[in-house]
């Protein structure tokens, strides 16, 4: 018989390179420490597995983040915690999914463009920049911050282990996760 | 602090109208009494969440089962029951979601044919023998059976109670879920 945990669902929003995939595995890897089982759903995996046929309209984007949405969901339902990564440059799209489940945490991850640009560890934003790429968020297409995140965050001022120990604490704060 | 519980993916595959859902639907509740969190993935709520660009290829139907499969592991890692109702015609397809999970129990949902034409509560079989639907499983399309499944059930000459509670002892043979 087991006891059925709370479930969750934390979402990481914000542009590429800003640090959205390495705060989702260090957070899925404190769950779990702290015995809540966290499944990464990251935007790109999803989009590889579930909707290989979106490409980056706004249309196509919104409806790959429905199905995060909705597998974000079931993973809640599962009593587990649902650590989504990806990019979300629509509020509409993210508010969509914020009331179709029980506890969303909403994560804003910032960093200056100017940063990102400079850092650009998958050569996106040259490539972006060269025109090679079109409907890049922030670029050249739009990124709709959220306007009241449970959690902000500048991955350009804190390190990753601040920042994570900033969310574990809001988490606690939520009642989201127990306290160790 | 949760204590993980043991997940597992039970998987009714068989003809339209053999009975696929119904017991899902029975085995879902019976799962909850027994404090077991079940998700029942349904082949067709799942078709038009994830997949709706999907027709009834055989390429699509796969595609259809592939994505049903991935979202039936996330279930069970979370260490919940996914119930999959799904016509999943093709034998390659179901091995390899079989693969792909950690337990993954097999129902074989029979039902002769001529009994399904003649309950057809859809009039799916009474369309499709007219030609107005095409590449209806069991009739112009394969439905290949399991070669060995966990359980094969004949709903014709059982009732959905008796099915149930042989599926139940299955269960619990197969250490799938706790004995009450």
């Amino acid at each position: 018989m087991q006891r059925r945990a709370k479930g969750s669902v934390i979402w990481f929003t914000g542009l590429s390179g800003s640090g959205k995939s390495t705060l989702a595995g260090l957070m899925s890897e404190e769950l779990e420490r702290r015995g809540v089982h966290a499944e990464r759903l990251d935007g790109d995996e999803i989009r590889k597995n579930l909707s290989p046929e979106l490409g980056f309209s706004p249309a196509d984007r919104d409806e790959n983040i429905r199905r995060i949405g909705f597998v974000a969901a079931l993973v809640e339902r599962c009593g587990a915690c649902a650590v989504v990564a990806a990019i979300s440059p629509y509020r509409t799209a993210r508010d969509a999914v914020r009331r179709s489940v029980q506890r969303f945490v909403e994560i804003h991850v910032d960093c200056p463009i100017d940063v990102l640009k400079a850092r650009d560890p998958k050569g996106l934003y040259k490539r972006a920049l060269a025109g090679e790429l079109t409907g890049f968020t922030g670029l050249d297409a739009p990124y709709e911050p959220p306007l009241s995140p449970e959690l902000h965050v500048r991955t350009d001022l804190e390190t990753p282990a601040q920042t994570v120990a900033r969310i574990l604490s809001r988490l606690e704060e939520l009642g989201a996760i127990p306290r160790p």
